[in-house]
């Protein structure tokens, strides 16, 4: 990695402050004028340089603004936004793909730093933009895509300096964590927990972004350019959602001291990478386990640092709006030293391969219900015996009168995806089976 | 605050690496020497020049150390390592008061970066030192000197920016946790439990600084420059170790959810800040309840940010010296840029006055060992009673044969301390008691 002598680079501007184009008014747009404006003085003094709002594109002027925004700084004009070379960085809290997208690589093209909250545009683009970014010698920041407010993406940026990440587990979704905690709590199901969700504001009437999980998968992809140096595509890691977990599931776990989380996965397998999301026991006195709520929680092992888990508001106007001010400070700190673009050129994803879902291995929490004959048992361990699944711990209970089901519980030693799937085709096959058998991962947490 | 305009202080150098002056050579510096070894290619990266070891500074020369460091930066002579003009920036990894505090002096008056690990010099001097690096346009970080490998003063530093910290509540003595965890999960008593960490290596031989929460007082202390801008003696912080911590506690308070953790706990009050740091009952739900062993985990809430936190290792080779690298990239960073010391200037503690004691309101968890005689809980209640103290549970259970003593539980709502340290004294004197009333305040987490 070749580095110009400084000589060639320190550029002296004298320039009084630094200016901001921000693309974008809603919620976090709103969070984030209102910060610049409140901490004026700390951020002049961190940055060395007072912070102005520029310009604020907005697709509807007429719309109410926070009272910190003031009226001349609105515009529906890109042109305006653009064409004004005094802007020295644009921050993008549009969302969504397009005009995200060339608005972002417009900002770069010109030389400017950009500071993105766009979780899809980053999860889609995340490499060809940083790429962009590296050949303009501009920043790209987007701590605020992941996690709101909490500093994951800067604590694996940190790593990414003097450490090596093997693995991340995370809870990365408020909705799908705040249905679990009610399911777990409340003893109620999935469907009426959600419909309640809605009517409070903590899920989208069509929901199946968060609750079937692709929310959390493209927030995965993006942590995995920093943790593992990954260009992925969103459509190629292992999603289920929610809608499956069943209430009596988190009843039983319980017994096994266990609890229910929606989790992304991603651990680092010797050239290739295994990312995963999907529903998963893990102990109840883990501390991701007792992250509850709309939380959202990270935890990662760093080869030196160990595990460090971080936990926090995974969404939110403020939260989300500290976290942009952050990175536009870094951003700015970064024109005004005459070297921008070092910070974001250390992210360098590349094509990884990944993990192919029938090699993966976990251990298994198996719910089968079956007609109460005898020899059922015997068959399913049998199955399970024949793909080499060796197991744990066994639990049936009661006897279901008259041909009632009753359940069986089967907790295995770490087996692959593929035997499992295997011995539970047979098993479905056998003709005892009251209902489809019912798989949740278990992770060692 | 004024900042002078970018072309006064941006001064081009023509230099090729940053040059590190290491000054100790313990566990820490060795795991330094070995990140900056091994992660050459990415820090050059993201520093935009090479980081190279010039000196390393020990007592004893003989000493074996990591075989990543040469013999010849090994030296004992202090004038070999600050009289090297070329060195950019000093590594304190010695610990103690003195000499560590003249070389990082020394080295700011010299015009150089410092990166210290060491949080008894940085409780007992930090404002001075801040201080000291403002007047020579240089930067001070610390984040390995709270919490090891956590990146808990970059996060309240980042807050700092952009949010202001309401309050602070975290476990940073490993040792406690560990001692605490084992009291919890096996039912046993302290002292055979820290002769074991002291096998182990947990513990120290003199284990006062830790278990006394005088390490948790240095450190709350340094976190308070941070989180509240205030510069404080750490003999003026309300100290209680985990000594009297009773195993039958912990059993008690599972009836009512709640575990015990040893806090260091800082709120912002006003004018005022309340700091202290002794064992605390907060629920066993929580995820600071959840952190075990010798893990530690500070929970920051910011008034923007809602709450963060942030669990990992708090000592240790690698996860400090992963702290340490990078304060070291940060100050570097800072040095390329011609604008060193701006991520410094923002901490500007200034000293601030503290709740006294007896005004601190908290919720108590009291237990007594009382006669089993008739009036005696009821001389309990109204002596708490006539303080304005209000109760919302209790427990009394069992009778004791023949004089024996009986527990009797009381929950209190919010009260001052020196209510309940009259109340408890009147209730101490009436005879009724067959030991010292114990006290465990409550925290809601």
């Amino acid at each position: 990695m070749a580095t110009p002598p400084f000589s060639e680079v320190l550029v002296t501007e004298a320039r009084q402050s630094i200016r901001v184009g921000l693309l974008g008014c809603g919620t976090v747009g709103g969070g984030v004028i209102r910060l610049i404006e409140r901490n004026r003085e700390s951020i002049t003094a961190r940055v060395g340089a007072p912070v102005e709002v520029a310009h604020v594109l907005v697709r509807d002027a007429s719309r109410e603004r926070v009272s910190e925004c003031k009226p001349e700084w609105v515009t529906t004009d890109p042109e305006v936004v653009f064409g004004d070379d005094s802007v020295d960085v644009y921050v993008e809290v549009m969302g969504g793909e397009e005009p995200a997208k060339s608005y972002v690589e417009r900002a770069m093209s010109l030389g400017r730093g950009v500071v993105s909250a766009n979780k899809y545009l980053l999860a889609l683009h995340g490499p060809a933009l940083l790429q962009k970014a590296a050949d303009n010698n501009v920043d790209l920041a987007f701590e605020a895509s992941v996690g709101g407010g909490i500093p994951v993406i800067r604590t694996l940026r940190e790593a990414l300096t003097s450490d090596s990440v093997d693995s991340v587990h995370a809870i990365l979704n408020g909705t799908c964590n705040y249905i679990l905690t009610r399911m777990r709590n409340e003893g109620i199901a999935f469907e009426p927990i959600l419909k309640d969700a809605q009517n409070l504001g903590y899920a989208e009437a069509e929901p199946s972004l968060d609750v079937d999980g692709h929310d959390a998968a493209q927030k995965l992809v993006v942590l995995s350019m920093l943790a593992f140096g990954a260009s992925v595509n969103v459509e190629d890691v292992h999603v289920e959602g929610i809608r499956d977990v069943d209430d009596i599931d988190f009843a039983f776990a319980e017994r096994f001291g266990l609890t229910i989380k929606h989790l992304a996965i991603g651990h680092e397998r010797g050239d290739k990478i295994e990312l995963r999301v999907h529903p998963a026991l893990i102990s109840k006195e883990s501390v991701l386990g007792n992250v509850n709520d709309v939380l959202n929680g990270a935890y990662i092992q760093g080869r030196a640092l160990g595990p460090c888990l971080i936990v926090g508001r995974g969404a939110g106007e403020m939260p989300t709006a500290v976290s942009v001010v952050s990175d536009l400070v870094d951003v700015a700190r970064g024109k005004i030293s005459g070297r921008p673009g070092l910070a974001t050129k250390v992210i360098r994803p590349v094509p990884r391969a990944l993990v192919p879902m029938s090699e993966v291995e976990t251990k298994y929490y198996l719910r089968f219900e079956v007609a109460d004959e005898s020899g059922v048992l015997g068959m399913i361990t049998g199955a399970l015996g024949d793909e080499g699944v060796s197991i744990s711990q066994v639990m049936q209970e009661g006897r279901g009168a008259n041909g009632e089901s009753v359940p069986v519980l089967i907790i295995t030693h770490p087996a692959a995806q593929g035997a499992i799937d295997r011995a539970l085709a047979k098993i479905s096959q056998s003709g005892s089976m009251k209902k489809a058998p019912r798989l949740i991962r278990i992770e060692d947490l």
